[in-house]
């Protein structure tokens, strides 16, 4: 019975709700070299909390940047199944600071919610997940599974050590699975499993015409204009229904099923005009925009130039325009066969009489998507349910989260995306907050969760 | 007989050289304020040798900016022709003045040239001008035809106040043709009539989508890209076979005959690849490179930006993009029209979900024309060929002067471009040059023309 586990929680919800005060008043800004003691400060609070609730070999393991902070728990024995639970406790810079209506390090609860940067992103999931191993603790002595907690420094700037880590310490990180609470529900008080995310890739296209820029008047009818070659090449890469026409592309993308088109028409979605300002939304034909966003590959041109940008006319051709592309992946898609298709079609399509350079970007990453049938994810939406009294959906992010692609990478294991931020949050943004429903009802989830996947069952 | 005009000038060549010297020694850069009074100086000296060769009502009409020289002479009685004669005597600034191999302001002799800012562009020309008015008056004590001199001080800032001025002496000016010394031929030694020049319109084009900036994974597939509507809106006014694809864009323009065809086979081309380090040229399907830049109108993207242009990634979809783009036209298109066709086309083809602005430029100019065996240009061909003993060639320039079209917009008169530069002589550039086989045989050739058309035939 985990009744006393979640009673506990209850009981002492003024005493936690102070810790998480004092670890939000840590300014772990991990971008401001300024703050590199604060960061320390707040690795360093993780680290003692965890040996305060009974973890063992709690160390902060050196990087280049800021440290990570690793604990583990063995009491479940060797038949218990293993989680690695992942977080970070660096926070956003504030700026601008005059539009914080308290002060981004005195957490003020106003609204049913806690207002602090990192309250949503991530000290405060974080918080939430060590306050619950504590209630475990606290009442029955022990944890239903075996835990590995990895929370770094370093995920506003990019994980920029992560990978390298987890690579030179792959067996003390192995695990079962992975939990990360660093994401959010589609709305407040919905319960939401983000079983997909998607991958990543992008080229960038300069077309170069003659040496130097000409007189229009004098070279116009004698030249190819590398801006209206460059046009060429990138209306040749999606139509007006937004379907990509790159040859090959779609070729290994992993068909959305009837099943998993139900789940999506589930999730209420966007309201898209109102976010944006556009007039009429757009999404590829054959799929509606929440189909698309969560589950359907992207190109999008993400910036151009070329010649003259100024004021007023200047009646010149240019002798270069630059493009930059970058698409969102889905499983089945493999980024680097991906970007080679997005070479090759800008070499087979570029006309006579300018040259085309491609250059590639570096940072691609494959899709992540779980089974939402799998066990541990259907387990997860039960124990949501019956925390927030709502039926779960799933849903598939447009976005990608490199660590979730590491893991991946590395384990081949289930990750749980076990988020309880809401879109009221403005991470990264003045006045953050998170609600103290999601602060409640998400432990209780992660107590029943704990509850459910340990070896009690 | 004008062999005493002709023999005028050769007995004076020393003094006139010596005027020339003088006059270019006047640094008369209009666009920088520093040097006002320098270009009073030069309009001073224009007008003064107006009146001493014997011209009438000789005056600087003042304007917002410089002084315009007017002055008339009226001895060639009433059944004699009037010409108008325009030419500028200011100058571009001689910047990177450490690229002259000798003084802007101080003419030097070298390898047979004349080396001086203004030397054919176009105190050099407008002097020859001069100084065969002079000839006819010291031999014949008068001229054989009726003048009327306007030489303007700003054509190096865009004639800001040229037209006006015209328009407020329409009378003043009034003439039976135009003859303008402001060009050049396309090599040294080969007579070249300028009967053709380009007109001008343009319009910037700008796609407007979302509020701000979007996030490429949350929003991609719900909203359209402006960079990518701007690249269909733009590839859809060109095809790769620089046929330009707007409905009616050609519907008016004066076929290119048979007849002109051979005139435009007969020049030697420039060579465009060394020129301009492209290493394959293209034209219109149907015309060669020559035929395209003289005589087919052009549409060309001049500039082009939106969304990230910075170095590296930023997964955005764009607010907005815009791309500016001008047309050179020929005769038969009138720009308001083009204009107009321009915009309805941008509007039809713009897809859903984003808006467009689509701005009209206000320069906007027709083409210049007139007919190459025109009696007063063939005149001009034979005296050409009389002087330089070779025969000439008629081309048509891709770019526009704006007094041209003015000119021709007010009075509807011939207007014979008579320039006797080479494409050698580095306008606008360091170590501007003008060489003396073009100043002894064209006014040779000016000398022959005014005995042609005047009152002696």
């Amino acid at each position: 019975m985990v009744k006393q586990v979640v009673g506990y929680l209850q009981t002492n919800r003024e005493n936690l709700l102070k810790r998480l005060h004092d670890y939000l008043a840590i300014p772990s800004v991990s971008t401001d070299s300024t703050y590199k003691k604060e960061v320390k400060n707040a690795a360093k609070f993780t680290a003692d909390y965890l040996t305060e609730i009974g973890f063992n070999n709690v160390e902060q393991i050196d990087t280049a940047g800021h440290p990570l902070v690793y604990g583990e728990y063995n009491g479940a024995g060797e038949n218990a199944p293993t989680v690695l639970f992942y977080g970070h406790y660096d926070v956003q810079p504030v700026d601008p600071i005059e539009e914080w209506d308290s002060d981004p390090f005195k957490a003020e609860i106003r609204n049913e919610r806690i207002y602090a940067r990192g309250s949503s992103d991530d000290k405060g999931q974080v918080f939430m997940n060590l306050a619950v191993f504590e209630a475990y603790m606290k009442t029955k002595g022990e944890l239903p599974i075996n835990v590995k907690v990895c929370i770094e420094g370093e995920e506003e700037i990019g994980s920029e050590n992560l990978y390298e880590v987890l690579l030179n310490n792959k067996e003390k990180f192995a695990a079962d699975f992975v939990v990360i609470s660093d994401s959010g529900m589609v709305a407040k008080n919905q319960p939401t499993i983000l079983y997909g995310l998607k991958g990543f890739t992008g080229i960038e296209i300069t077309v170069k015409g003659p040496d130097q820029d000409l007189h229009s008047g004098m070279y116009g009818g004698a030249v190819r204009n590398p801006i209206m070659a460059l046009s060429h090449i990138l209306a040749s890469m999606k139509d007006n229904d937004e379907v990509i026409t790159i040859d090959g592309f779609y070729d290994n993308v992993e068909p959305l099923s009837a099943e998993e088109r139900d789940l999506i028409a589930k999730i209420q979605g966007e309201d898209y005009k109102a976010l944006t300002g556009v007039k009429e939304t757009v999404s590829e034909k054959g799929y509606n925009e929440k189909e698309h966003t969560m589950a359907r590959p992207t190109l999008e041109v993400n910036g151009i130039y070329g010649g003259y940008q100024g004021e007023g006319t200047k009646t010149i051709i240019p002798s270069s325009a630059t493009a930059k592309i970058t698409c969102r992946l889905v499983p089945g898609q493999d980024p680097d066969h991906i970007q080679q298709l997005l070479k090759n079609h800008v070499e087979k399509v570029t006309p006579s009489g300018v040259e085309v350079e491609v250059k590639l970007e570096k940072l691609s990453s494959k899709a992540y998507k779980v089974e939402p049938n799998h066990p541990l994810i259907q387990k997860a939406a039960l124990c949501y349910e019956k925390a927030f009294n709502k039926e779960t959906v799933f849903v598939r992010m447009g976005g990608s989260i490199p660590v979730v692609e590491w893991l991946d990478d590395i384990y081949h294991i289930p990750i749980i995306l076990l988020g309880f931020g809401t879109p009221e949050d403005r991470l990264h943004s003045p006045n953050e907050s998170f609600p103290l429903d999601s602060f409640d009802k998400g432990m209780e989830t992660l107590v029943y969760y704990w509850d459910e996947v340990g070896n009690n069952r």
